[in-house]
C-alpha cells in the first residue's frame, strides 16, 4: 500500500509544512520506503521529483524541501511496494498527456484484477496495477472524447471509469490536471479546506507546528487531501467509501457522497499508532 | 535556437563534467537563458528537472550537479525561445510514452511550417514547434505500429519520419527510448566516443580538466552528442545535413550519412566567440 497527499489551493502555495510531515511516514513514523514522487503544476508544466529510495532520507525529497516551490496544483506519493517492483519506473504520480494537458495521477490500493488494457493505446511503463488502471481512465478519456470535455462532463466521465475500476479492488486517487483535482476514496482518503480566520495547526508525525497566519493571505483557500490526516488538531473531512469530489482554486466544487463504512484496514495503516 | 547534448553509454555514468559546460552557455559564456530540461533514464524510468530559469544560475541546475546521477541515456537541452512563451511546459526535453517506453525527444532549429497534427492523438501541451514535432512523430509510429518495432524497424521509421519533418525547418535533435540514442542533424551537431586509452579533456567554456582515466575503467564506452564541442583538445566528429545516427551501448551502431554543407549561422551560434 502507500499513502497519497495532493492540494489544491487558489492561490500558488508551497507544500512544505505538509510534505515534511508526510514524507516521515516513508521510514521514520511508517513504512512506506519504496519510492516517492511529487509533481508540482506551474500552468500548463509539471515539475516532477521522483525517487526510489525512501522519501524521508531521499537527497531528491531534501531538494523539494528547499526550493519551497509554489504551485496551485501537487500530487506527491509515499510507495510501500505491493505490486511491481521497487524502481523509479513504478514511482507514483504516473503522468500522461490528454488533450494536450498533463494529467497527474497517483494511486493507493490494490487492484485484485487488472483492466483489459490489451487494446489500448496507452500502455504502462511500469509493473504496478496502479499504472494500468490510468493508462485504462486515460484511454477511455481520449478514446471516447477527441477533445476536451467541459468541467462536469469530465467530473461525471471520470466518475463512471472510476466506479468500473472500484470494482477490481481498493481504488483510493488523486487526479489533476493542473486546474482542478479530483479524489476518489474507497478506504482512506481525507480533506481538509483552510481558510481565514487561519489559526496554529501541529504535525501528527513530529508535532511540529506553523501559524498559517504568518503566511496566509485573507482570501486564500488551500485544500490538503491525504491518505491520514497530516495535522492532529485540525478538523479533516473523512471521505466516504465511493465518495468522489472535484475541487478548484482551493474549495469542494462538486461532490458524489459514497457510503459510510469502518475504516478497514487495508494495510495502509501499517505500524502508526495514530 | 537552442543547443542540445546527449549522453550514451555502456556503463552507467554521471554526465556533470559536459553538463557544467554547456550549462555556461545558458547566460555566462552564450545566450540560451530561456530554461533548459535535462531527464536521466534509469531503467525504463525517467527522472526529468526542469526550470524556465537559465541554466547556469538555476537552482534545479545545482541540483543536477550535486547528485552526480549515472545514467545509460541521458538528454539535456537549453533554450532561446523563438517559438512559444518562456515558460515550464515550452521546457524541452518531452516526453511520451510509445510502446510501454518513455520516450524523450529535445531539439534544436525552427519548423517554418508545422506539421499537421489535427488529427492526431498526441497533443502538444506547450506552444513550441518542437512538441508538435514531436506529437507527430509520436503519432507516425504509434498509428503505424501498435507494438514495438525492431530496432532497424525504429531506426528506419524514425529516419523516415525524420526526413519528412525537415521539409519543414532546421531539425537538429536528439532522441532516446532509454535502449539506445538516435541524433539526426540539419545544421549543428557534434558526438565524441570516448573509450581505452583515456586521457585529458579540457572544456571550452571554462577552460576547467578532467583526466578520464581517474573515472572510466578499461570497457567504458561513452559517447557525447552535442551542438557544439564541450572540450577543446578532442576531435569530435561534425555530423552532416540530414545525417542520422543510431547510437548504442556508448558506440555509434548504424549510420546514414548526410551532405557536406558550410556551418549555416542559423543564430544557434549566438555571441560564442568560439
Amino acid at each position: 500500500m502507500c499513502q497519497l497527499l495532493g492540494m489544491n489551493c487558489n492561490t500558488p502555495t508551497d507544500i512544505v509544512f505538509s510534505f515534511e510531515g508526510f514524507r516521515q511516514r516513508a521510514g521514520i513514523t511508517d513504512c512506506h520506503s519504496d519510492g516517492f514522487g511529487i509533481a508540482f503544476f506551474e500552468g500548463k508544466g509539471v515539475r516532477v521529483f521522483r525517487d526510489d529510495k525512501p522519501c524521508s532520507s531521499s537527497p531528491i525529497a531534501d531538494c523539494v524541501k528547499q526550493y519551497h516551490i509554489k504551485s496551485l496544483n501537487v500530487i506527491a506519493h509515499i510507495r510501500k511496494a505491493t505490486f511491481g517492483a521497487v524502481n523509479l519506473e513504478n514511482t507514483h504520480p504516473f503522468i500522461r498527456e490528454i488533450w494536450g494537458e498533463n494529467w497527474v495521477f497517483a494511486h493507493n490500493g490494490n487492484l485484485t484484477t487488472l483492466p483489459d488494457i490489451s487494446q489500448c493505446r496507452a500502455q504502462p511503463i511500469g509493473t504496478t496495477d496502479s499504472e494500468t488502471a490510468f493508462c485504462y481512465m486515460a484511454e477511455k478519456l481520449k478514446q471516447k472524447y477527441h477533445r476536451k470535455l467541459s468541467e462536469n462532463e469530465i467530473f461525471d466521465s471520470v466518475y463512471e471509469i472510476s466506479q468500473e475500476l472500484s470494482q477490481l479492488g481498493t481504488f483510493n486517487f488523486i487526479l489533476s490536471n493542473g486546474e482542478f483535482m479530483i479524489a476518489h476514496c474507497s478506504t482512506n482518503l481525507h480533506y481538509i479546506t483552510r481558510k481565514a480566520p487561519f489559526g496554529k495547526a501541529f504535525r501528527v508525525d513530529d508535532n511540529e507546528v506553523i501559524d498559517f497566519n504568518d503566511y496566509a493571505k485573507p482570501d486564500d483557500r488551500v485544500t490538503i487531501i491525504t491518505t491520514f490526516p497530516i495535522t492532529k488538531n485540525e478538523t479533516w473531512t473523512k471521505m466516504e467509501h465511493g465518495g468522489f469530489v472535484l475541487f478548484k482554486n482551493g474549495i469542494k466544487i462538486r461532490e458524489i457522497l459514497g457510503i459510510k463504512k469502518d475504516i478497514e484496514d487495508d494495510g495502509t495503516l501499517g505500524n502508526r499508532t495514530y
